[in-house]
């Protein structure tokens, strides 16, 4: 290997910078572990190879300029003509490859990667964006509110579609697919797809509100994917959704590609992602995985709640929730987060998802703001007055906190808060003093 | 939550079984685990929702069937009809989506997954296989060899090629790009096909044996991809490589589709997958990607050496050689292996690489048999001598080890192992008695 520490090194509009949290196997010298994860990842090996020339490593080569053997923090410099940069596969290639399997690391986790306005420059980012999707539901201030149909698999298409005219018509603004349920024998696609956008129409006429079905392209092909897309614009959909980790980012980097011309509306599950996020000492965190949604251009993306069924606390929520809407967005050094201009590229809106019930409202407006898409799955359908008056319960929270009123005082007057409240316990402010 | 615990339940041909190993949260009930995890990954969610019916629930839920708590491996059936069968990121979003994020779990880690025939046969599996391989190279016998090119990325079109040149002449039978080698400006990739292939041609006449380029296609957008494989086809080459977790699953299937008619050999790099599979109790295994990696229909795929650079011990290694090669592959509870018919599909040429060199071969092949393909990087091009003569000295190792000759015997006869010998160590049967 080459030498790659320079701490002196101030990196600039040329690099990708990465962040890493290293923690070497026993025996191995830090500064040995940080040399060779930057080799890897860029132009060395493990041997002095022959072919490896000074005047070829003095402008492609990486610089460690910041080391912290007690938290295992270092920081890499890459220069931008190592990669091909408008390819995320290959930047995940080399910052994202072979460096997890190398013995002489315990384990490694990429924190953080900034790019430069250059590279940035060469993705669409989010078509929509947040103003984008407000202005075609004509919802111009309070969170977005949806509902995941349920159960997640196993409907024929007229229930599913039944069940998607239930929520909207309690209030409801989207309805997406679960993200297990793509192209089933006991719900194909295109039928659902037909039997679903009837009943949105039937809900938008009854409710004088636009309502909008986000159908799971998810697909086993590139060309079944986008047939599945040409399909919902075809019926006058509006939206589609994608299970982001499950088809990968050449299939993400298409679809964005495709739907440039479509203009359908792109919402990004994220299912699968915690087998590479989660363990905070090894993998890929959420972070990066939001970063790039936003270069390819997801619409929208589920960034959790705090709150509900899944992991993410509620500073995690608060660094993607930023990664999604703000631009700039600040380093913040306690939360793995670097500098990141985003140039023209619009905000993603973020979904809440996962575990949410009508008394989660305030909780959930207060961490993450009214930008956001809040989803609400088994806390409608499960409502012991069944789907239409969940969804009611719902947006009774919403209005309730939009006024900044109590929910316990909006509760008095909505029955279908009231119960909801009784089912799944009381919003956080009641259990204290007030009520 | 419905209740899916069955140990009496007996899987069937109608069934996918999926083997976990549970670590629940601090005070969940390892059966509530269970249950919630078998629930969330097919019909069912948090709440108990008025939707999910009986009818419904009886065709289509899951059946946890053996539990331990000790190990905490767990084995649940469930049925083919909650599938789209034929699309592996359906499949992924359901047994390995959601799930991961669960609070109620501290670790999560789908060990194996054990698919039915009637599964199987809707997979192409891979075109040529092993056989198919052996006869395109006209090599009957000994493991093939190759290189990767080195440095992994930094060389213009003409020394990328010509160090291919020398590889080839030495006597490797494959060259292949690295992962993260796509399409840079120093090198672009329709001129470094054109000079490699050119050189392969030289390479082959000059040395009378087939000699074979592998150009890594990963790209941003499944089109790029099929057009980058169409170029390597029209160009005459025969194989085309990818890096199969950054390109992801839609893209690889993509990818099997069309390759179908162009007839190339397809060669997956594993580059990532320690970032999902590296630790031992979250995540998803190995196993599970060679698995679907064969399904789908990679010719080679890489599953580590035990012995390089590189993660992964002996037994795992075997087992994914098992996997990769066997059929049936029978059931070992040790390894976390689940019994799966292959059907009709042809086994899938191993590749073992990373870190690498001339002294390894005789532990490789004693390991991993005569059916691989074996990958040196730095173990040729930074031999003292240089390419050529470090690939003469794999191909010395080889030899020696299919006549059954003791490597230092051989390397009495030839410098260039002897060379190696004295630059990386010595083959570990001369450092124990016999030298």
């Amino acid at each position: 290997m080459l030498e790659y520490i320079d701490i002196d090194y101030i990196p600039n509009d040329n690099d990708i910078v990465c962040e890493y949290m290293i923690e070497p196997a026993s025996g191995v010298d830090f500064q040995d572990a940080c040399t060779n994860i930057a080799g890897e990842s860029s132009i060395d090996t493990w041997s002095d190879i022959l072919t490896l020339g000074h005047k070829l490593a003095s402008t492609l080569k990486p610089h460690v300029f910041e080391i912290d053997e007690i938290s295992g923090i270092t920081r890499i410099a890459y220069p931008t003509a190592l990669f091909e940069v408008e390819s995320i596969p290959q930047i995940l290639s080399s910052i994202a490859g072979n460096i997890f399997s190398m013995k002489l690391l315990n384990n490694l986790k990429l924190m953080d990667v900034s790019f430069p306005r250059d590279v940035i420059n060469r993705y669409n980012g989010p078509k929509f964006g947040i103003k984008g999707i407000r202005k075609l539901l004509g919802v111009k201030k309070r969170p977005l509110c949806g509902t995941i149909v349920k159960p997640k698999v196993g409907l024929n298409p007229k229930d599913h579609a039944m069940v998607a005219y239930q929520a909207w018509t309690g209030g409801m603004d989207l309805v997406k697919d679960d993200e297990n349920l793509t192209n089933q024998k006991f719900n194909p696609f295109k039928m659902r797809v037909i039997e679903t956008l009837n009943m949105r129409d039937k809900a938008e006429n009854e409710s004088g509100e636009r309502k909008m079905y986000m159908a799971n392209i998810t697909a086993s092909s590139c060309s079944e994917m986008i047939e599945r897309a040409e399909f919902v614009k075809e019926q006058s959909g509006e939206y589609v959704m994608i299970d982001i980790i499950p088809v990968g980012w050449t299939a993400l980097q298409t679809l964005r590609e495709e739907s440039e011309s479509m203009g359908l509306v792109l919402h990004g599950h994220r299912c699968m992602h915690a087998a590479i996020t989660r363990n905070p000492v090894h993998g890929i965190s959420m972070q990066v995985i939001a970063k790039l949604a936003r270069m390819v251009g997801l619409d929208q993306l589920h960034i959790g709640t705090t709150i509900g069924k899944m992991h993410g606390g509620e500073d995690e929520v608060k660094t993607l929730l930023a990664t999604c809407k703000s631009s700039p967005v600040a380093e913040d050094r306690k939360n793995h987060v670097l500098a990141q201009e985003w140039g023209g590229l619009k905000p993603v809106l973020a979904v809440a998802s996962g575990g949410l019930h009508p008394a989660h409202v305030p909780d959930v407006m207060r961490i993450m703001g009214q930008d956001i898409v809040m989803q609400f799955g088994g806390g409608i359908h499960a409502h012991p007055m069944g789907t239409t008056a969940g969804a009611y319960a719902v947006r009774q929270a919403i209005d309730a906190s939009m006024d900044g009123e109590e929910l316990y005082e909006s509760a008095k007057k909505h029955k279908e808060l009231r119960i909801a409240f009784e089912k799944w316990g009381q919003p956080a402010a009641c259990q204290c003093t007030k009520s």
